[in-house]
């Protein structure tokens, strides 16, 4: 059971293959020079005006504001781990923060490489849903700032790429069956000819670890928020989504015993091993929640496996144990965390 | 909890190195040829004399005569595998035989490479009562028969690495710590330095399957069977199971968390896998044996682990599935039976 189903909500649409979906509005305020441009004091002052434009968004009650200059880097990195800021906003130097939503539905990076980069995040592919969201914060904020805007160019962004609408649609697909059967080149080449970015489960770089895809259109130029949004996310990732889930059919048809012993041995490791690195426990995961979504696993619930894919990061585990832990000390944690998670 | 602490028997000594230990005596008949020259009918009445020499051992309630020229192939398979007939025995052609005891301490084979091959088995170290059992049956027999006798050779056996006092003792011993520190080289030198055989879990020639090792005297003349017995059972193979205890240890004291964590993954697949292979399965139960003689699991019962190491085996899934099986089917039957007998 989901929590979905216990709490009565409506199970989030295509949730067998999208983890989320989410939207982002990159916006500059117009009169101040681009983040990497920008003086201290500078930066301080975009903190402040942002604050106060989005002050119903970034400073409710159920929103939290952090500072990320001030806190500790594993509480950066514990927000790296969960997608709420990216490892640049992490890393970097100077004023910059983020607000969070409590129920992390939302985050509002600020001095990330843009002045302002609002997401909006949902479970399953909602992408209407976020972008609705983000562009009321946008519309909100708009009465207070003033962004930087060209007339021909559209809104103007640090990195051209994001120029013009300044949104970015992008969908965190698991392809465990596409990459079993070796077809994951295929999507990788359709969506190289179709101008999408695919990256890994932590962004630009990133390996595809635990068979997790981060889809994302690469051009915001020449046409309006409404064409990128139908295109891409009622035509391309639905095409994915279906070509995935024949891959998954295909595998029970093939041979439905050597899909269940893998996905049993996996599930088994995770709850008995007594060490494990995070590629493994990744790798692990994504198999299990495969078989969880082919229903060849009984009493296991999918929030509990998707959580558990940053439950088990260096960062959270070092949150959870209030200490900072060597690599064989994570390893450890991390079978211990994934033991009592997953125990019948 | 072993079947000799529910029972209210002694635990045989040195159950976690030594299997098994084994005492066989090699005999031919007088007067007959050996059996790779005698015909059909001299096959046959050496089973008859022989039959009528060892009746209490051969014939009594609690012993089963088995005619091999008759069972089916699956038969001698299973028996086979029990290790109550050796690989040749089951394969050859002609009249001949084994008697077994109904507890399996003892079997008797007629007509495999000498007329008679009596061997007596206990679990652990008990090579004494192995051996005072087998020279109780020869004893028996020396009455009503007369054997093939040099009065400067000894006792006439077709092989002459036989001849002399045709006794050979033997010990399966459990060997994974000693494979895992890699000092497995160093016993099998020193093994052959002492002129003993080292073979696998199923004799001359198979593989060290699940790290069991069965060592043996190769001579068997010049010396007496006291000599032999004690040169072989109350030094040699002591010292290999000290040997092998030490490398335990230090496993154990080296990290004690990578040893868990390998005997629990292992214990897990063997409790989960959909489909195994026989090596896959030897193997893991080898670690589980390890871990159970190191307690670093509970409620799995040494007993249980032994039992597997034959119950898994083509010959005895095919028995008891009441047909043949292919390897596919081979392989989900094991996992069923390992799934069934080690679930918690």
């Amino acid at each position: 059971m989901t929590s979905h189903e216990r709490t009565g909500q409506a199970e989030p649409p295509d949730l067998d293959v999208v983890l989320t979906s989410r939207a982002r509005i990159a916006r500059n305020l117009s009169g101040l020079p681009f983040v990497h441009r920008a003086t201290a004091d500078q930066r301080q002052s975009v903190i402040s005006r942002v604050q106060l434009a989005l002050e119903p968004e970034c400073c409710s009650e159920t929103t939290t504001w952090v500072d990320l200059e001030s806190v500790s880097p594993l509480q950066r990195r514990v927000l790296y781990e969960r997608h709420l800021i990216s490892r640049q906003h992490a890393d970097q130097q100077g004023p910059r923060g983020v607000a969070v939503a409590q129920d992390e539905s939302m985050s509002v990076m600020v001095n990330e490489e843009d002045h302002v980069r609002m997401h909006a995040l949902s479970p399953g592919l909602q992408p209407h849903a976020c972008f609705e969201r983000v562009l009321a914060m946008d519309k909100a904020a708009e009465g207070a700032v003033e962004w930087a805007f060209h007339e021909r160019w559209g809104y103007q962004t640090a990195c051209p790429t994001n120029a013009g609408t300044g949104v970015r649609f992008s969908a965190m697909l698991h392809l465990p069956a596409l990459r079993l059967t070796r077809e994951l080149e295929k999507v990788r080449h359709a969506a190289k000819d179709l101008q999408l970015a695919v990256r890994g489960y932590y962004g630009e770089g990133s390996e595809s670890s635990g068979h997790f895809y981060q889809v994302s259109n690469q051009i915001t130029l020449g046409c309006t928020e409404e064409e990128l949004l139908d295109r891409f996310m009622s035509t391309i990732v639905p095409g994915i989504v279906e070509y995935e889930r024949s891959a998954r059919q295909a595998l029970l048809r093939r041979d439905r015993l050597a899909l269940e012993d893998r996905v049993h041995r996996d599930l088994a490791i995770l709850r008995s091993a007594r060490v494990m690195k995070v590629d493994e426990a990744m790798r692990r995961l994504s198999t299990v929640r495969l078989g969880v979504c082919l229903e060849l696993i009984p009493n296991v619930a999918l929030d509990c496996i998707n959580g558990l894919f940053q439950m088990i990061q260096s960062g959270h585990l070092q949150q959870q144990a209030g200490k900072s832990l060597s690599p064989p000390e994570s390893q450890a944690a991390r079978a211990e965390l994934l033991r009592q998670r997953l125990s019948g």
